[in-house]
């Protein structure tokens, strides 16, 4: 059994696994800006929309998270790429999101992209906050009390941007 | 002759005179991250699309300046506005933004928005950066040399945010 997490695009045989990852995370409503009554169908036609490239990382066959990459903006933002990721709860601390990270940063650059900006990072999932800065984002702005946390009230989000050529 | 401004919903009957207000301000690439080679038909279908609603300022049935609103994000973000304004080259001057502005914010704080937030004001927009700043939108991030200013090359945008309620 090898213990290698390999990260590869999306399929649509993939579906019922992203769900699997999704589904736990986004029904808190503590670290995403997504509705948390999502089901299925709405969840999955957004993370795996033709507009974005969808990524699994996947050990033993088995998806431990994922992620998805679209352009931030358009014109002269448009060298700006946006990501989401997730880990499955079964999988924290396998440095799998860092992993997702790492190779979210190599595929921007190949893609073309020359920045990559995240636009709500919440102030409390302090775990991504300090991961994002560990690969050299910086908070460049904060919402003020601007995301409502499912457990926490209103809380700061941050703006995290990072220059990647 | 009235000269007063009034804003209003938009209808399919404006498309025309919004196209002329849009195309010399996105044609220019300086002050809106939007493709500056949008033809008529693309700019309309993002300018007046579903999911936005959309108005126009208008004076002795002339339209001055159009702007849009939505929500910028959704879950624990969907209380946040965003909007976009445009005012035509002949109008300037005459306090059609200003006007605009006021009125997207009621409009906000009508249809259930507790706060606005604008994702992309270029830097060197100065006018609209005091404009906004005059409104009570503070500056709460800045995009560092993240805007590819068509003349001025890479330039600093910001975000920035004003809670309405």
């Amino acid at each position: 059994m090898s213990s290698v997490v390999t990260i590869r695009s999306a399929t649509s045989q993939d579906q019922d696994r992203i769900w699997e990852i999704l589904e736990p995370v986004l029904s808190t409503g503590e670290t995403y800006a997504l509705p948390s009554n999502w089901n299925k169908e709405e969840a999955l036609a957004f993370w795996c929309d033709e507009n974005k490239e969808t990524f699994v990382a996947e050990c033993d066959e088995t998806i431990l998270g994922t992620y998805f990459m679209k352009p931030n903006g358009m014109g002269g933002l448009s060298h700006i790429a946006n990501c989401g990721y997730i880990t499955g709860y079964k999988a924290r601390g396998r440095g799998v999101a860092s992993q997702m990270c790492e190779h979210s940063q190599s595929k921007a650059l190949e893609l073309g992209y020359t920045a990559m900006q995240y636009n709500c990072v919440v102030s409390t999932n302090t775990g991504a906050v300090r991961l994002w800065q560990r690969w050299g984002f910086d908070i460049v702005g904060t919402l003020p009390k601007a995301f409502n946390h499912a457990t926490q009230g209103m809380v700061d989000a941050y703006i995290m941007y990072k220059k990647l050529s």
